[in-house]
Formats: structure tokens, sequence, C-alpha cells
């Protein structure tokens, strides 16, 4: 993820991965909705591929322990509810399959990964001359290829290094940076195989709860289910000596059987016989005291934190965490910003991993406790759970990540677009182009192309007034104290930090192109209407969706990782001015 | 187009062309929506590309002189109107855009064209016995690849021979096939380049009639526009001597003059000065008398039929020609079906031809006539072009192509779904998988397989009338005289001649998959049910849409290029034995 997007950023990057093969089945899975916002600013075929190569979820059911014995459907209900969701599905695909779409969106830019290869000493230099000067090389890593002989090394000396090698971080380690947390007394057992069975609901997320224990089962790509089988107080996969699960107690054989006595009555066995991927686990929920040595060395994703897979947001933590990470190391690589920018990386993603951790306590507490029954009167209800599983949809879907207050995100101006809460990400509508009438989602004009969007909402251009304030505005913003012109580093026309997109709350029977000023108008794709398409099926009243008054407008900015940095009103480019400059060089 | 879909049948193709590189710019250019579904159907990526590369037309307007001199907008309108549409708008990107696309799609079977080659000679055996032989190779083609020697010749023996060769095609004149039909009097010149203009509607399809001609403007991939602009009776660009075009008499600077008088008051400037194509052309108006020498060499396209292009529909007659062609072929060399079969390629698409020209006739003519005004009284009506223009719709959208009955073609039971017309192409719409409660839109049930989809309309699977009904069909397509078993070409429990969908018009809450009988839960994607997604978004009524009553249900019968074979009741097996009888081999 991280590479992809260096890569596509024009970055000079060095991948290295200990396996010597891409993985080709299990490990992490879930895609959510916000992750595949995020993958299709990359290139909207990666999430074209990632709807043609996984399995969209579409629905979850619920089963609880039935009064005559057994089991019995006790609701069903929508995979996820994130109304502002440009997908309100998620999408499941073994992680090598997600892997493989980006090592592809890579391979066109002529970048791979280079394998068999593990760092075996690493170091960052502590003369503050170098830690402070960006382009100095203050990483000094040993790489040893596996596939070599034992003293063949290469010493890399980069500006900047990133592990995001994994829950058993070894660059973590090397730096000593300490996870705190604990882990739980939850264990689970995976297994990854095609069903053959009678279980009504094989093909959709299905929760189980019976007297005998809890299993919930994924459908995934080929056919193929993912059975999670919760191991009970009598489960001795612990090896007490070491306290960490050892394999070799159970087998998937085991597991699958173990899952046959929670299903009943229904039957559930392995179609083939094979098993494409299995494990057992126990849940640890901690989190890294640090992600950075000096913001020179990070980590990143299950190096940072490790949650339980209830809410399906491993895969889709890291994946943010890097999102995040990607544009800012660009930034002060080109020279744009300073170091400090790198800081936000940190406080940004740790908050977040924290929050997550905190609502994966709570959740999976659910999973994990018996169902209520006559005999346990103590037991989750139905009602608790869903409940539950209905307010931790903002959460799992990834709309309701939030990025606090600080130098790239200013929340002063948030009542001027009452629904664009700023640090989150901008959500997402259909607007039609002024020129052509088209259509247009607008999370498809905020790519992650590292430019900031300045995003204009001018009012009504057919209005004389409205009109006028915008030439005003266009004015300020080409002078060259305003952020745009001090910041920019305009080349050929075209601004390389900042991209300029202007909506008129006008109909397009009211309105023209050439309506809007020149400066606004610099290409035809940029200037939208608030207004349905020729069709009347999609767009109109974004203003109102957006809380934005169309007498008074607003200046909405995304970040190049489209969460929005801040709101201003449509007179006030100097607070614009002031908020680019705690993090941009002129 | 037809290489791609015999390559993707796994037929052994080979593809000359005489032009050393692929197209770069200009040519045919606008894909109707019925094409865009046909491209859809060999495989998703070439409609996804068709939308990312081209530039998707929402909208037309339309101008008329202005009482005051010079022209102004009369109206705007959809730029297509076709309520069935899956996508309802046309996408322009020029023909070597769109030859890329499927060129990609090739090169990922491992074939290419061979550029720089022509045919010296062609003949095909006579011999009765040759001829009735489908595995013969009765035709002998002499290559010459133009880098090479002079008399560096090949000869090819084919089963089948194919000439999609153009207008001026070579294959026609070899086998001396004439052309029906005339030329008109209807001459045009045609530029595409990116305008510097103050014309407001440049971005949508415009329609220009002013007191100086006509213009249209077509826009385009990369910013560009296309001009086609009308030449008046002045115009000297036929030499007289030999009734052709003579392209010397004009330049792409005289035709952006031209089209700047129509254009007045509006200015349109050529910004960069470079024209990436252009051309002069006379509207012909003709058809080949026939398709086809003995059903083994055939023409194609452009070869088989000319009409102008102001409806926009020569490449999309062309593509239309070969999908209809390459499933007949490919079902003859497999020893499926008789060489019978291909006798429909003709029927079925030179009536389409003469349909096109008729309707060309008077479209074109709307175009070329005199807007009405004062001094032209007898001059075109505003209300007279948008009225026809309106009612083209069907026909340039490609969704009203019918063929007639015909050995593939039966509409005894049209009644049995009213609104599925027999011999029209399959209609979208979203129904939901019985299993997981995905939406599906049906028209992704339909690939360009070659394979024909039985799609079994059940009733209710919740009413034990319905449910015996099917069980007893199940019985009869089971059996072993049913055209399933007898055609089928079972492999590996798959159906190489069939794929079989049932829909059920019950709801997800009322039906599970264990519901429908085993024979038609085959897989679990292939079942599925006639109601709402999760979400409520889409789907339901779809047994209503079709015109299917739910008591009665009804077997619609899709051929591999999309278009309705046959309808028949639920309990007539014998009819549809007897439908296949007559074009598939036991």
């Amino acid at each position: 993820m991280c590479a992809n997007a260096l890569v596509q950023a024009g970055v000079n990057v060095r991948i290295i991965d200990k396996r010597p093969e891409g993985l080709i089945a299990g490990q992490a899975d879930g895609c959510q909705p916000r992750t595949l916002e995020i993958l299709h600013s990359y290139d909207s075929t990666l999430s074209e591929k990632m709807f043609k190569r996984g399995e969209i979820l579409h629905k979850t059911t619920f089963y609880n322990p039935s009064p005559g014995g057994g089991i019995e459907k006790t609701s069903s209900a929508v995979s996820i509810n994130a109304p502002t969701a440009r997908w309100e599905y998620s999408v499941n695909l073994h992680q090598g399959g997600i892997e493989g779409i980006l090592l592809e969106a890579m391979a066109d830019k002529g970048s791979r990964v280079e394998r068999s290869t593990v760092p075996t000493a690493i170091e960052v230099s502590q003369l503050s001359e170098d830690l402070q000067n960006p382009t100095a090389y203050v990483a000094k890593v040993t790489l040893k290829n596996l596939e070599r002989e034992e003293d063949d090394l290469e010493i890399v000396h980069a500006k900047f290094v990133l592990g995001s090698d994994g829950a058993h971080s070894w660059v973590r380690k090397a730096f000593d940076i300490a996870m705190e947390g604990d882990n739980t007394d939850s264990i689970w057992g995976v297994v990854d195989m095609v069903p053959d069975t009678d279980f009504p609901d094989f093909r959709t997320k299905s929760f189980v709860h019976s007297k005998d224990g809890t299993v919930f089962i994924i459908p995934r790509e080929n056919d193929m289910i993912r059975l999670y089988i919760q191991q009970g107080p009598e489960s001795d996969v612990i090896d007490s000596a070491t306290g960490r699960v050892d394999k070799s107690r159970t087998s998937p054989e085991k597991l699958i059987e173990q899952g046959q006595k929670i299903l009943r009555p229904y039957r559930m066995e392995n179609k083939d016989g094979k098993v494409a991927w299995w494990t057992v686990y126990v849940v640890g929920q901690r989190v890294a005291v640090k992600y950075s040595i000096d913001e020179r060395a990070f980590i990143a994703g299950d190096a940072c934190h490790t949650h339980s897979p209830k809410a399906g947001q491993g895969l889709n933590a890291s994946m943010g965490d890097t999102h995040n990470f990607a544009w800012k190391v660009a930034y002060v690589l080109r020279g744009w910003s300073p170091l400090s920018l790198l800081k936000t990386y940190e406080s940004e993603r740790r908050t977040y991993a924290q929050e997550l951790i905190d609502f994966d306590k709570s959740f999976s507490k659910l999973f994990t406790d018996r169902p209520r029954t006559e005999v346990h009167q103590n037991g989750v209800t139905h009602e608790q759970f869903l409940g539950a599983f209905k307010t931790a949809s903002g959460f799992t879907s990834g709309m309701a990540i939030r990025y606090k207050p600080s130098s790239i995100v200013d929340d002063t101006h948030q009542s001027v677009a009452s629904n664009l809460v700023v640090g989150e990400r901008m959500l997402p509508y259909i607007f039609i182009r002024a020129a052509s009438s088209q259509p247009i989602e607008i999370h498809d004009m905020l790519p992650a192309d590292t430019r900031f969007k300045i995003l204009v909402f001018a009012g009504n251009m057919a209005d004389v007034v409205d009109r006028a304030k915008l030439e005003a505005l266009g004015e300020e913003l080409n002078k060259p104290e305003s952020f745009m012109r001090r910041y920019g580093r305009s080349e050929g026309g075209k601004w390389q930090v900042f991209d300029l997109v202007c909506f008129s709350a006008a109909t397009k029977d009211a309105v023209s192109f050439f309506d809007f000023p020149e400066f606004f108008r610099w290409h035809w794709t940029k200037a939208l209407l608030d207004d349905k398409d020729m069709h009347g099926r999609s767009g109109g009243s974004g203003y109102a969706k957006f809380g934005i008054d169309e007498n008074a407008g607003a200046i909405v900015v995304v970040r190049p990782d489209g969460y929005i940095g801040t709101i201003a009103p449509l007179e006030d480019v100097a607070f614009l001015n002031a908020y680019f400059a705690a993090f941009l060089l002129h």
C-alpha cells in the first residue's frame, strides 16, 4: 500500500519482503467501504479489480440458540450500515489478492518487491544537522538476501524507512518500541474452505451463537467461506510453558468439527477436503507507544496495533496508516513541507488506533460472551448484539474516522459547511459539469495525486451579487500573497500543489460554463453545477446535503488523502493563507 | 472486433491489416449504448476502458438561425433517449482507441495483428464435398507483406475468411460482390481539433443550423471536438472528371473557416493550430447484394454497407456485424451446428443494414435540408427536426435492432413474456441472488461466452404448486431426450453449450437458496430472486417489467450474442427441443 502510493507519487522506493513469493491464500481479507474509496482514489482500476476478484457482502444474518436445541435464524440485516459510503458494502479477498492488485499498479510504473530479503541491522543518525535535513540519508539499513550466501550483505542508505512488517515487527523491536495493552483470553481458529452444506446462509456474513460456542461465516472468493471458530475454555491450544498458541495442538479438521457442532442441526462439510488456509490465534489488543524514531524511521500497520478481527478492521487500519503517511513523506521529500508535517502521522493514526482498540474491547466482548439462554440468564441478548452491531457500522465501515485539530486540521469555520466534518473524509456526491452536463462523482475529482483540492462553493452564478463575490475571490486568490501563488508551484499553467474546482448552485438551464469567472474555468472539467443529470437520476441539492448556504458559499480544503483539512468562508482567503503557512514551504 | 470475439472463443485466427501501425486519431468514433453493452458482454474491462478513455456524451443542443442574424440556442435534450439501455449515453473515442481496447483484450490471449500485410489473391473451392465439410480448408488466400521483397508471398489455407476491409473492400471486389444504392449529393468536411471558443455548448453534442449551412460539434477525448461541416452547393471538392472527392481542393483551415462562418456570432478557433485528423466525403447509401461466398468467405462492416455518419451508426453497425458472426462460426467450427447456421449472418445483418439505410435516408435529409427561415419557408422546422431526433433514438442507440423469425429466432410464444421481444436484445435488470442477497445485473449473467442462456422464470418458489411445477421441469430437462442433455455437451458437471439461471418471484425473506430444486441450484450464483437489494435501492418487480405472469412463468432463451432466440411456456420443453434441433447437432 505504502510502496504503491509512493511510487505513484514519483518517490524512489525500495520495498523488501521476507517471503519468497506473494501470499496465495488466507490472512486478512475484508476491505471496508472507506478502504475501497481509498483504493479507488489511487486508480479506479484498483477498486474495480476488488469488485471483480473479491466477494461483495451485502447481507449479515444472526443465528442464536433455538428453544428446541440447535440454532435458528434470529434476524438479518445489511452487512454495512454506512449511508454516506460510496459503496455500502465490504469486499472479501485474500490478502495476497489485495496485495496483487497493488503490485500490478506498481508494476505499471516499473516497481517490484525484492523478495527473500530481510533487514539485519538498522540505525538512524542522531546528528541533529542530519535529522533536520530531509535530504540527508540518515537511515542505514543492512539487508540480507535469504537465497544468497550468509555473508552477502548490502548496506542501504535511505532518507526514510518504514517497517510495515506485522505484529512481530522486526523494525519495531530493533528500535525497542514497546507495545501497550494485553492479550485477551479470546482464542479463535480460522479455516478457509469450500463448504458442502445445507446451512441456508452460507453465502452471507453469518454470526452464529449457539450453546456450544460461536462461529462466524464469511463468504469469500472462489466459492470459499471462512469459518471463525471460537475456542472454548476447554481448549488446550495454548502452550502453558510459552503462553503462546501451539498450532500443532489442533488441526483444520478439529476446527471444522467444532464448527459442525455449533452449526447443528445444519450440516457443514469440507466439500473437496482442501483447506486453503488455516490458523489459530489469541486476540491481543495493543498499540505501539510511538510510531517513529525522529520522524525518519516509522512503523505502520500490525507493527503498530493489533486487535480482534471481529470488526474486520486489521487490514483496513493498516492500509489507512500508510495512506495517511505517503503524501506527507512525499511533501517533505519534495521540499514542499517541513519535516514536522510527519509528526501528524503518529498523532493522527495512533489516536485512531487507540480508539479502534477501545471500540474493539467493547465490540469483541459481545462475540466472546455466551448468548443469553434459559440457563445463562446473564448472557448477551440478540437485541444487545444487534444494537451494538448497528452503532458500530460507522466505525467498522471506516466512515467515522475523524482526525483531531492539528497543524493540518483546522475546524475554526466548521459551521460554514455544517455536514462536511473537518477531519473526516470528504463526502461523495454527484454534481454535473457546467460545460457538458455530465454527472460526475465528486470523489472522482479527489484522486490521491498528492494535491490539495480547493473546492469553491460559489453560490448561484446566475446571481450578480454571487458572481461579483466570486470575481473578487478569483482576484484575491491570484494575488502574489495568496496561498495559491505562494505555495502552488505552478508549472505550465498547472498548480503542482493544488487543484481548484468550482461549484455553482445554479441549474444547467440558468448558467453556462462561460458564466464562471475566468480564474475558475481554467479547464472545462473544473466548473460544476449543483443540478441533476440530463435524465434527472442523480445529483441536485448538493449544497443542502453538505450544509452550505447558497448565499454564503464556502471553501472546502480536501487533503491529498481525501480528508477535509479545513473549511473557510468564501471571503476569508487570509484564513487559508495562514492554514497553509503552517505546513507548506514557500 | 471479430478477431477478439473468435480469439476469446478459442478459435485459431490470423488477422492481417494493410496499415503498418494502428490508427492514432480520427475515423469512426461514436460508441452507442448497445455497442457498449456488447463490448461489456465480452469483458467488463472493455466498457470500463471506453468510459475512461473516451468522452461520455449526456447532452445534445440545437442551434438555429436567430432573427437578429447569426445563431441562437433553440433547445437541449438528452443525447440518447433509450430508456432500456444499461448506459443511456454514447461514448466518443477515436477508432484507434477503440481498436486498441480490443487489441489489448486479444493480446491477453496471445493474439496480435499482422501488419503491413495485404491479400493479393483469394479463392474458395467450389467442390461440393469441400463446401459441405466445415473442417475443410476451402479458402486459399495469398498474402503479401508490404515490408518484404515483392515476390515474398505466403499462401494461407483457411476454413473461413472474413473481409472487414472497409468501404473499398478488396475482398468484396475480389469476389465481385456488387453494392446496391447510390451516392447522395451530401458532402461533409470533418476536422478534429482542440477549440478555443466562446460557443457555450462546445462540450455537448451540438447541431447547428444557420443560414450559412450546418455544423455538428461532437466533443471527444483529450479536450478535442470534431466539427462536421456541411459543404454547400458552391463547394468544388468533387473532381467532376472522376466524380470523387479531391481532398487537395480544400484544407482543414478552409473547413474551419466555413465552420466559423456558420457559428457566428460565436468564436471558434483552432487552439494550438494542430489538426488531429480531417477528411471530406460524399455520403453514400449502399448495401452489398450478398455477404458471403458459399458461407465460407464473408464480408462485414463498411465492406457491406455505407451510410451517413449523422446518426453515428457506422462503427456500431460494423461491430454488430461480427458480434453476430463470431459465435456462429465458432459453433460450426466446433461441430456444434451445421454450416447452414451461417446463413443467418447475412439474413440478420443484411436486413438490418437495409433498415439502417432506409432510416438514414430520412434522418440525414433533415441535416442536409436548410432550416426554415423567413426566406426559406419550405425549410425544416426545429420541431420537425427534434421530433425526428427523438423517434430515431431507438434506432441510433441500437436498442431497436430486431432479428426476424428464422431458424434461430422463434416468436411463437412471444406472449409468455410480453415485454421481452423475441429477436431483440435481452433487457437489462437487477435481480438478487437467493443465497447472498447480492444484487446482480442480469446482463452480467449473459456474457458473450458462446453459450445459450436458459433463463427459467419459475414463479414463486414459496408456493407449493409453483415449486412442484419447477421440480417437474427439472426432471423434464434432465431426461436424455431434452435439449439440455441432447445438445448440452456436459463436461465436468458444466454444460458447454448452455448456462441455466433460475428466477423466483419470491422475496428473500420468503425463500432460501435451498428452496430451489436441486437441478436449478447447480451453483449458488445461478438461483435468483425478483426482489430489491438489502438497501432497497435496486431490483424488484422484474417479472412485471418483463411481462411475465408470476403464476405462469416462462423460459427465455438468450443467444450467445445477447439476443432473445425464443420464449417458451414453463411446461413446453418439447417446443425448446424442436427449437434447438433446428440448428444444433447431437
